[in-house]
């Protein structure tokens, strides 16, 4: 990775005279962006490029006596492995391979693709791309990259680092966050991430002390452990990732898969890897670099309660709606800082959260730095939003943003500005308080950065997954053998005894309902039929004895029916919880088991209301995720149902989670529908389970 | 009105020489912006006032022999009561009034407020204001105004008009459509609204024929007839309205929903509201001017069906993305049009939606308006986005913005431009093209200036609501009387008997249930005792006799304990629906009957699924609304469950509307739950009903 960001020289294999060439504008930008190794263009037509002498080969560079330490293979793609095997020769560390036609046509440009690979580690060599727009570190000026973008919004260095691996998608931040003030310096698109792809860049990047905020794009997360190592190292010096995952919707995936080749994955999954990671994931590019200015000043965010302050009551009324939509908290000021803000406020303001300064503002100069002087000693006042709708004369817009500045330097509270005049942000900008133009946006970056400080703290690296472990059989498991599954992972069953004839069946009654008083289930069970309500092989609260037989004979003339070879029934007792809910497990070829928890019930996929973690997590995980389900106060008594068991809840899915992690190679999923979960000390029991196992382990 | 917009001379009493000052600006504005009439500056003090003849007082004013057609009031609040009463008692027409201090700081306030209007109005003078910021029409240089952001961001006529009840809501519109070069004709920021309030001054500027858009800021709509006014005159020649009503987050509203009507709140009625009249609700600021370049425009958006296109994959897999978290349709383009895309798209473009263009857009200047050519021609392609994420040497944007441009404006069809570089989209802006800096942006524009259109096409007059009729009783209804109540309605109710005695119950039950076969529902029934279950007065599948006279004579002993008089009991058909839905009325003091329809049962309050309409309203009104609902699928048949009876729900929930129309004074509530819906030809039952009249009608 040195070698890219760091080189002593680079070669640029099919370097043009024309700075406005693929390969001729790395030339052009190393020179003027004040790299200072060697630029070693290589090109059989030329003696000299750019003003820079050529070699006519690869061979003859190395004939030379230089051996680059990365090049840039810009040649068409049929030529590019021949290169690629001449630079592996050469000893060269790494190379960005600009070039298209591989992954991204089909299954031949694959085969190209990893011959490609294959010629460049086979001697140690590591490669970028192909498709690549390349590595740029402006802070070398180590720029092997082609994007036109730099000649038209000059670079600067800073600490950002853009990684993609899409071309656009690395210019677009790069552009807005340039004409904005911002530096910049890793610029990194990565193309078709054969070797070398953008998570082990962002990893590799995250180690740079000097960098405070890692702005990802991905069309698929082809190397968790990478990003997992990103955000750990990120994490442990307080810097920051925010990452767009595109191809979340039908379309876009359809979309993502022809651009890239990329298969996008479980998006739920997506969403529960990166927030166990503690980076933040945008939806747009311009959610990606909202908040840019709260991580390079970072403050700390506390609890994220938010002050607002105007002179306007309608910025009041518009922040607080927008406090509510972005899950902003607002503070409870003490009584304190109100009884001292009473005190400063004219009597038509409100001493109260929002802040109403009024027009006063304008004839009292003091008023707004003493106001914030009370909000710096309140405990309750994490963050300060100050919203400045209008200005002109009588309006001393500096000394405004003085204070602002001095408020954050000496509480160390993040504080924001809000304007739609550009004259009056620019001045807020000069003193380095971070503004937007308006409430809306100053709102969602303050929502965002808080809540991404918390997850952050939340985040912790995770111990390696246990040795997958196998387990006996394969696809869908029949109902006893899927309680029984769930019994050994430790999530309580329903109890039951599997009986072949209606003889067997009335034992088992009469053995679960203490001698034949409450109430059973009979049902037909057998693996090849999961759905058996449709086969009428669901019998419901049997009393009696007679009952239970008739219908234990009925599922088996029915399996019989069906052609199950010696066909079984499951005789349970019949629970009657306080809600049913679901519990479940997919397994993420890429992430992992994902464990599910909603409202169960026949209309699960429709209520939709469900929370996601990806194992392994712990019980306040799981009561943290299920604080935002709708039905989440029947946790703690809704009308006149009692508290549900939430703990008895929450050790259920960490049970599943950790069973199934140790058998991720063994399951696909489980589906738990109903889990039954009774009174707060009651348990839950699982009452109805479809395990499927891999096809083949 | 006309007083105010196209005066023929404006008095300003308080005048100021300084152009600083709150009776100095609106001076200053009407010499600087062009204004013809005469400025009839009044000050006791000065004879001379920005080089204007100044009058010591209204007085000599008048005596002078010049009636001013409107008034500036810039005194103190004290000295406000007597200048208007001067201003009515010569014949002004109209007065703004600046001054603070009235309703917003109380009763008194209030009182004094309410004196001010009566001495204006009494003479036939019409007042805006108190509070308020004042009128502007750049058209004519009447600026009754006083905001300082005249002096910052220059005005210039245009087709927009902004109406607020709040000077900073009005001016940060204005700031933001200013800068970015759109010119605005009105500015009214109207204050304490206490004569002509911002929904009559939003009606009388929808006259103006040369006005395009009408942004509208509210923090209460006090005036409901005048907006829905304002909407049609809009309407009715293609101006739209685009209105923040602020305030939504009121923290009391989640505590106070303990039944249906309290659940849908005031806000939803508003939603209700605007949505009816076809007024585009704005969340922020940002949000309110975001479309602003398609509403000038003025190009036909169809049904929103968006074609996607870019030079950059990532930026077709974003925006996918975004049209589906925005509700935007992307385009199924016709076979004809791919295959004419197939013969123009370099082999690794995507044919298809979104549009690949890869960089090969650089080589082929003929490409980009072939391409458009092929969608122009298509009707499935309602609208085109571009991205534009990267642009510099090679690319000539003059060209795709000239494009662009053409294609619009052959096809009629809108077209918008995003790209992060503010020199590419200055290229396109000037070419006339609706530019975004972000595909979010974008891609939210489009859907909303889309939808807006669909919405305002849907909207009607209303015709006036009928007499509104008495009702007998008051308050809270026992069970019996409700379900009267709804049968009177036309909802079907389930079929009861009112019984004093367990005999009586018994001859019901026997009635009920065809002579004793089937289940009834045993109830004891009082309005003093709304909540039955928490005393054990509800007796569930009764099917014997016996049973029911005994839950009789438990419920009347109960209920005798619980000190009702005449203790009576309900026994009603056992009847089994498909589904349980909710449906209920809430009649807003403002805007009438919102009506609500969802998933019913024990839980309604935490699931949330529900939809509101305000009355009156049609079938497909209803059926349009169900399609939101999540159990939304139940209506086609959900796995093997029958598609239950959306008709019968709709009838239903049309008829209580009419009806709560009807006795709009005398209703207060309706909870209908659960509602018993059936499978589909089978209807729907009210089960279980609670009606609230007014305490006094």
């Amino acid at each position: 990775m040195d070698a890219l960001f760091h080189p002593a020289s680079v070669a640029v294999i099919g370097a043009s005279d024309n700075p406005n060439k693929v390969g001729g504008r790395p030339i052009h930008y190393m020179r003027a962006f004040g790299y200072r190794g060697d630029i070693l263009p290589v090109n059989p037509g030329r003696d000299v490029i750019q003003g820079l002498p050529a070699y006519a080969s690869l061979t003859d560079l190395v004939a030379s006596g230089k051996t680059p330490d990365a090049a840039i293979i810009a040649v068409s793609g049929d030529a590019t492995l021949e290169q690629v095997r001449l630079c592996a020769d050469a000893g060269v560390k790494a190379a960005v391979i600009m070039a298209s036609g591989f992954a991204e046509t089909g299954a031949a440009g694959r085969e190209r693709q990893q011959e490609l690979v294959r010629l460049a580690n086979t001697r140690g060599m590591r490669l970028v791309g192909p498709n690549a727009q390349g590595t740029a570190n402006f802070a070398t000026g180590a720029v092997l990259n082609f994007s036109t973008m730099f000649m038209e919004v000059a670079p600067q260095d800073g600490p950002i680092a853009i990684i993609s691996q899409s071309g656009a998608a690395s210019v677009m931040p790069y552009a807005l966050l340039r004409q904005a003030g911002y530096g910049v310096r890793y610029l990194v698109a990565t193309g078709n991430d054969a070797d070398l792809d953008a998570c082990a860049i962002a990893a590799a990047v995250a180690a740079d002390p000097e960098v405070r905020l890692i702005l990802v794009y991905l069309e698929s997360i082809s190397n968790p452990d990478e990003l997992a190592l990103a955000a750990a190292t990120a994490r442990a010096r307080g810097a920051s990732i925010v990452a767009i995952k595109a191809g979340n919707s039908a379309r876009g995936a359809q979309a993502a898969a022809s651009h890239t080749g990329a298969l996008v994955g479980n998006d739920a999954a997506i969403d529960a890897f990166l927030a166990a990671h503690g980076i933040w994931r945008a939806r747009d590019i311009g959610e990606m670099v909202r908040a840019v200015p709260l991580y390079l000043q970072d403050h700390a965010p506390a609890q994220g309660r938010t002050v607002v302050m105007s002179h306007s009551g309608a910025v009041g009324v518009m922040a607080a709606d927008l406090a509510e939509r972005h899950a902003l908290p607002l503070s409870e000021l003490q009584p304190d800082t109100l009884h001292a803000l009473a005190a400063i406020l004219p009597d038509f303001g409100t001493a109260n959260n929002p802040l109403d300064m009024t027009a006063a503002l304008l004839g009292k100069g003091d008023m707004f730095p003493r106001v914030l002087n009370a909000l710096g000693a309140d405990p309750q006042a994490d963050m300060v939003m100050v919203g400045i709708p209008v200005a002109g004369p009588g309006y001393d817009v500096e000394a405004l943003a003085r204070d602002a500045a001095a408020f954050s330097a000496a509480h160390r509270k993040p504080l924001v500005a809000s304007a739609p005049q550009q004259s009056v942000r620019d001045v807020f900008t000069r003193h380095g308080v971070p503004t937007f133009v308006t409430e809306a946006d100053a709102v969602a970056a303050l929502a965002q950065y808080a809540a991404h400080r918390q997850r952050a703290a939340r985040a912790r690296d995770m111990s390696p997954a246990p040795v997958a472990q196998p387990l006996e059989g394969r696809g869908l498991q029949d109902e006893a053998r899927s309680l029984a599954l769930l019994a050994e992972a430790g999530v309580p069953a329903v109890p039951y005894r599997l009986c072949a004839s209606a003889e067997e069946a009335v034992a088992a009654f009469e053995a679960l309902t203490a001698a034949g008083t409450g109430a059973v289930v009979v049902k037909g069970c057998a693996a090849a039929v999961p759905h058996k309500s449709e086969h009428g092989l669901v019998h419901l609260r049997l009393t009696s004895a007679a009952d239970v037989a008739e219908a234990a004979r009925a599922c088996l003339a029915t399996l019989r029916k069906l052609e199950v070879e010696a066909p079984q029934i499951v005789v349970a007792q019949m629970v009657k919880g306080r809600h049913e809910f679901a519990l479940g497990v997919s397994v993420d070829p890429t992430f992992g088991p994902l464990v599910m928890i909603g409202e169960g019930g026949t209309l699960l996929e429709l209520r939709k209301d469900i929370v996601t973690l990806l194992a392994p997590f712990t019980a306040d995980d799981v009561k943290a995720a299920c604080a935002r389900l709708r039905i989440a106060p029947l946790f703690t008594g809704y009308r006149d149902v009692p508290a549900l068991d939430l703990d008895a809840l929450a050790t259920a899915a960490v049970a599943l989670g950790d069973w199934a992690l140790r058998h991720r190679s063994a399951v696909r999923s489980v589906d738990i529908n109903p889990l039954m979960v009774m009174a707060a000390g009651e348990g839950v029991i699982a009452v109805d389970a479809v395990v499927q196992l891999e096809e083949q382990t």
